[in-house]
């Protein structure tokens, strides 16, 4: 980047808000994905008018922009794909304000969610969506990937908690969309537009949230399957009884074996099992605890434990939330990988698609760790691949497309709440076939120097194999 | 329309689904807004395929259209201000799909509320937004004007539930957005996109619904005040509790005594009342009313009564529903007409509009009836004036402005759920400054012929006293 831009980003962010050192462009080549390319800057900006400045000039110059929150996406949408400028909104962190009596909140984009989750406490209110990366990532991140969680069954995704947003244009134009009401019906609603549009339309830095009042009790079971499909017929059970727990997790047995192995999580070794959440009154929670046992055990359910103690919900919340990192240390060589990583299907084909996920590990001879909010119809897969060979790639890639093919012939989507990014763009696009082009008009109106987040969701073909961060596995870069 | 246009229409929807004959068109100028505009020819198509020929049609000779639902609109959305073809969607009406085990439903845009409620319960699911116009308006125009009624504070509105769509694009490309999932987050959600954008980017053709179960009981007091600013602040109160009620109606005086008039409605003769619903599993909701009363009662309520009884709700319900049409026969040759109709202000704000909406209307000796879905701060004004008045006009025309304006400085919205239309255009534009450049790019990106129930939208100067169905009141149609 030439020296002279450099000064002029410095004019506009001050001293110590960027860097062109290559230590730090490197680490900003990063998200949570296996994807790795270095950008030519970081920046990071403390206001809108910074972020509008910076756009202007990246405008002007045909820079490459990518906004971030705290880089835990899992399918490289952070990742400066083409170089460029990476702007962390990590510095824009105000919680400007809590209106319990509006039911809403204003959150500058960098807010982290745990920090927003105390704030909310004390008024003994929430934002429902409950990422898996609570301790870490953005409300703003959470708002350009469609972020949800395991709560997503009874409480929706982030779209639906989206009431406004402030966003610095392409063009560097600051506009407000949205409102402070819970309802609006005044022109289009750009608000939810921009809502999963992963950096590519806009810079989001500000958020206004709908917030509601804390469930007043909570309770989970644990559930053993001796098969898997029965662990996803238990989900189906539940919600055609009706029920609607606030979460049901599963896991299957390499996810349960490398927890236990990891942090001693002490999970039944079981083929699978369900973490079943219930929330609400007191009194109703009781009711419907005895109604998810009776339905656990109308499938076959062993080693039933219940809690409503708050210790013990954490330790079995911590140990699902585990999953990602204790598969990282299987051994043998193998690294956790996120490629079909956020598949949802319609709830009832649970059982199938698990079957189906646990044919194609072995058709490919990979190990897969199928897991996931399956309550709302939302599984993750973990793949183990060696970095060392291509040929264990080679079988990760088949293994992938086999997965996503399944989810789309039952009528799922590729991704149910980590966004498109990088490693998904094949898959989306077939997904999509008859929505990318009004997709693709909706950006070049928009940004018609395509500085934002470019080549996500614009270049499909082989973006797969491309800038993986194991150089042996990667073709390309 | 050249006759030969007409006879190219009817070829693709055959005999019996067009007419250019003036009765039907001159029927189909209306929705019941205070607009009127008679278009060249009414169609009825069956299909997507038959509604895609027609826009294709349209699209090659730049003819204007307009897609319509049962006409409920209270803005103009419907009326075809720049002639040209009005496609009514009601033929359109099959419930495809009904999947409770999935949480989701597949309906046709025609299809009327009421009827996808019927076919939800027998498996007691519902569809939780409730509209005013629930037995004639149809999902596809709800998802079109992101209509919601008076269960939103505890359910959200109609884009919290829409997943996916099928369109027709204004180049008559049919396309299928969002998901059959409860979570996507795979490329932008065009689906929410077009929620709210009242036929001016395309033709809702089919819609896919989340569906909840049925709250397994419900129950409602109605509460009376000495004062207006009183009811706003009961409603204030239960939030801030926090409760979150299923619906808080309000009405005023105006409004009690028009509905005690004309259908002997039997409410208490007071200043205001609040009409309170609690939903939810039997033993919180008696825990919940008693609540309730107290917090009304702290407020200095009188008159409580309260009651679970089927037909006591239903007929409470009613009365509230009556409202508008009840106004319509106040008498002294007035007559009601919608114009500041809907706006939304945050919750706390609530009793600071309804004192500042009265003063208004005293300021310009306008009758204005209040009354609305206050819990989720959504406020409802019928104006009662003369249509033999131009006088009378003027004054409305200047309490609208002040209404609106009142509302906006409250941080509040122009339309909560009736949409823009025509009635709206020029306060949507203060309101929604910022945002209107990027509306625009949208819209001329996906429409570029500008065919698309054109005029709304783009045109806002002055439409508020055009093309009124009192012709004398209307200055320059």
């Amino acid at each position: 980047m030439d020296q002279d831009v450099v000064e002029q980003i410095g004019t506009i962010v001050g001293e110590n808000n960027y860097s062109t050192r290559i230590a730090d462009r490197y680490t900003y080549g990063f998200d949570s994905s296996i994807h790795h390319v270095t950008p030519d800057i970081v920046v990071q900006p403390r206001s809108a008018e910074q972020v509008s400045n910076l756009v202007k000039l990246a405008n002007r110059l045909k820079i490459p922009i990518v906004p971030r929150g705290a880089g835990t996406g899992l399918c490289g949408g952070a990742v400066p794909l083409k170089g460029g400028m990476v702007i962390d909104l990590t510095r824009m962190n105000a919680i400007k304000e809590v209106r319990v009596e509006d039911l809403y909140c204003v959150c500058e984009a960098g807010v982290v969610y745990d920090s927003l989750q105390k704030a909310l406490a004390p008024f003994k209110f929430t934002f429902p969506p409950t990422p898996g990366s609570a301790e870490a990532c953005t409300v703003g991140g959470m708002v350009a990937t469609n972020a949800s969680g395991m709560r997503a069954i009874k409480y929706g995704g982030t779209r639906d908690y989206v009431l406004g947003l402030e966003v610095v244009l392409p063009t560097g134009e600051i506009i407000n969309v949205g409102t402070r009401t819970l309802k609006n019906a005044s022109g289009y609603q750009l608000e939810r537009l921009f809502v999963g549009s992963e950096g590519t339309l806009g810079i989001i830095t500000q958020v206004t949230l709908r917030i509601v009042p804390k469930p007043k009790k909570m309770a989970m079971i644990v559930a053993g399957f001796d098969t898997l499909e029965k662990a996803g017929k238990c989900v189906s059970a539940l919600i055609a009884k009706p029920l609607l727990p606030s979460a049901v997790e599963l896991m299957d047995s390499t996810c349960i074996r490398a927890v236990n192995k990891a942090i001693n999580a002490g999970l039944p070794d079981v083929a699978a099992l369900c973490m079943i959440e219930v929330d609400g009154d007191p009194k109703v929670v009781a009711d419907e605890l005895a109604e998810v046992v009776k339905v656990a055990e109308s499938i076959g359910a062993v080693g039933l434990q219940q809690s409503d103690d708050a210790g013990q919900m954490a330790r079995w919340t911590n140990s699902r939330k585990s999953v990602m990192s204790a598969l990282s240390r299987y051994g043998a060589g193998l690294v956790s990988v996120s490629l079909a990583d956020d598949m949802a299907v319609p709830i009832s084909k649970i059982p199938e698609a698990v079957v189906e996920f646990s044919r194609i590990a072995d058709r490919y001879g990979v190990i897969v760790g199928t897991y996931g909010h399956a309550a709302d119809g939302n599984l993750h897969t973990k793949m183990l691949l060696n970095p060392e060979s291509p040929e264990s790639w080679r079988n990760g890639e088949k293994a992938v497309r086999d997965i996503f093919d399944t989810c789309i012939r039952l009528g799922g989507t590729v991704t149910g709440e980590h966004g498109v990014g990088i490693s998904k763009a094949p898959y989306f696009q077939k997904e999509r076939a008859t929505a990318l082009g009004a997709m693709a008009a909706i950006k070049k109106a928009l940004d018609p120097n395509n500085i934002m987040n470019p080549g996500k969701m614009q270049e499909w073909e082989g973006c797969i194999i491309q800038h993986l961060r194991y150089p042996c596995a990667d073709q390309k870069n």
